[in-house]
Order: structure tokens, then C-alpha cells, then sequence
């Protein structure tokens, strides 16, 4: 998606060969027309795809998910990650290990807002080692639903998450594939620097 | 706001005479399209305001007020309630008392991402003691930042919070007020039972 790389060009800071941030229009400060794009790019990928819900994980992935289930018609659910005083009976939960706190951390839907037969694409703002994606799969799974896709806005395709997802027979789409970040410079995957 | 009052009797369940949990549609799943509407009402009420900006706090503000943020077409930022390990410096903060919780903790923006001058809407899902509004006040205070006002999904009318704020000299808009929680059942404030 062109305007998502040149905004990741020209306001993503390189942190260093692993992180990239891009808090002034995806994960703190947030773009609403550059979501509202991002939206349509995922309503186009996964129109045909039978989607009835949207879940993704609090609270990065809210902004691009709510959106999406907008354009698509279709209700959304976030993952909490921590516990809530009032989601405390019917829930699924999943073990998530994160490599950058280096820390495991549960996540939790309530059950009702996930249901057997259902067919759903999860939505998340970022795509690394793919530990989030997989504890997103595994709340599905236990409902008895169905993962339709991976909708992901940055690919961070130099860590293993990407094929680790296709690997396990997963369709991916993400809006932005990273391949190196080098020098203060983000590369993307298949194209020359834009 | 009708739809909202009639989602909050439908599908708002009252746990006890001080909580309601409305995260059928509100704050865990969520109904894009009463999202949107919602975004609509907070966009009528604060056209006219010269809002710049609207800023909200993780999670559950996250979805109105990016959708008023389309609306309105402003930038939203979040304030985050944990420190996020790429949102180091030049940040501001305020501590927020949780009743629910007993605690304080600190909540923290980055401060190129709310700036002198602007003219600030603060959205959030609810308005109870008024402990998150008046830490949001705070950041954009010290930012050097006007508050323009507060638009408010559901504010819990028989809680301090709205009069706090309005002694202080803020603009309250509340898209559903309720009077009391008692026997299952919410009260709307200025209503026979809708």
C-alpha cells in the first residue's frame, strides 16, 4: 500500500536494525483518513472471504480493526491483555511470550463474543516473531471458529512471524513488508526504496 | 442520544447499583456502525468549537474517538496507562486514581503529539468519578493546549465526575447520562424509562 510506506518513510524513526516507530500516525498518534485507506486495503483483500468478525488485541490494533469492521459490516472484538474487574466468567484465554519484554502475558475474550462456525479475520497493527498472531489463532480455535486471515498493517518481514503463519497453512496480508531496516532507512519487500 | 439509551437497556447489564458492563457493544466487542452514529453526535455538538485535535486514553476510548477523529478529520492521539518501551522522551504525564482499582497510575503522552495552542477534544467510553478526565485535562494543560470540551459515551450521572468538571469550567457533552442503576435496570437522567 503506497501511502502507507511513503508515511513509513517519511515520519517511521529507525530505532535500530530491529524497531521502527511509527507513533505519529499508527500506534499513539493516530491518522484517521490513513486508517480509513487501511480499512478499505483490507475490506478489497478479504471482501470474498466470508468475514463475519474482526478480532485483534487491545490497544494498537483497535484503531485499524475498528475501522475495517466498519467497511466491512461485521462486528469487532479486542483481545484484552489485561484482566478486566468485569470480564471475569465465559472467557477463552492464550498465552502470549513477548521477545521485547521478554515476559509471557495472557489474553482473554469472553466466549460469547467469539462463537463456533464463525469466520474471522484478525487485525493487528504490527507482524514480528507472529507470538501475538498465534495467541490471536489459538482464541479463535478454542471457539470452534474459523481463522480466515491475518490482516496486519506493518510486516516486519525480516522475523519469523510471516512464515511461521504461512507455514501453518494461514493466508497473510499485510499492507506493508518490511525487509530490512538499515542506516535510518526502511526497505520494502519486492520494491525498490520509495 | 436514543439508539445509545436503547443499546444501554438492551444489552447493558447492570451488576450492581455502581457498575454497568456494556461490553457487547462498547468497550471489549464493538458495534462499528453505533460507533459511527456516536462519532456523528460528538461532531454535531462540537462542529462549531475549532477542535484541532481529540484525545482519548487506551483502551476503550480508542473507538469513538477514532471514528469522531474522521469525522471531525483532526488527528487523535492516546494517552498509554503503561510505559511503552519506544516512548522515551519528551513525553508528558498526569496520575489518574482509580476508585474501581484503588491505585494511581500514571498516564503519558508524547508531547509533540499535543501542543501549545491547540484546541483539544477529550473523548472516552465513561465518565464516573471524573478521575481519567481530569488526568486527560492535565496533559493538555501542560502542553500549553486548550480543553475545548468532553464528549462522553456514557456518563454514570449519580457519580461526581460531570459536576467536577463543570465546576471547573468544562464543557460536558454526554451522549447517554444515566440517573441510577437499581434492579437490573438503568435509569436515563431527564427521561421516562426508554
Amino acid at each position: 500500500m503506497k501511502r502507507l510506506e511513503e508515511m513509513i518513510k517519511q515520519e517511521g524513526l529507525v530505532l535500530s536494525d530491529q524497531v521502527l516507530k511509527v507513533d505519529s500516525f499508527l500506534n499513539h498518534q493516530v491518522d484517521p483518513t490513513l486508517m480509513w485507506e487501511i480499512a478499505y486495503e483490507f475490506m478489497d483483500r478479504f471482501k470474498d472471504a466470508g468475514i463475519t468478525r474482526i478480532l485483534t488485541i487491545e490497544a494498537g490494533g483497535i484503531a485499524p480493526a475498528m475501522m475495517t469492521a466498519l467497511r466491512l459490516g461485521v462486528p469487532m472484538v479486542y483481545a484484552r491483555k489485561t484482566k478486566s474487574l468485569t470480564l471475569n466468567e465465559g472467557t477463552i484465554s492464550a498465552e502470549v511470550y513477548s521477545f521485547t519484554k521478554q515476559q509471557t502475558s495472557t489474553i482473554t475474550v469472553a466466549e460469547k463474543y467469539l462463537q463456533a462456525g464463525e469466520r474471522v479475520l484478525i487485525i493487528d497493527d504490527f507482524l514480528a516473531n507472529g507470538e501475538a498472531a498465534f495467541g490471536l489463532a489459538k482464541l479463535v480455535e478454542q471457539a470452534g471458529a474459523e481463522v480466515a486471515g491475518f490482516g496486519i498493517v506493518i510486516e516486519k518481514s525480516f522475523q519469523p512471524g510471516r512464515q511461521k503463519l504461512l507455514d501453518a497453512g494461514f493466508r497473510v496480508e499485510s499492507l506493508a513488508r518490511i525487509e530490512k531496516l538499515e542506516a535510518g532507512q526502511a526497505t520494502f519487500v519486492d520494491r525498490v526504496n520509495v
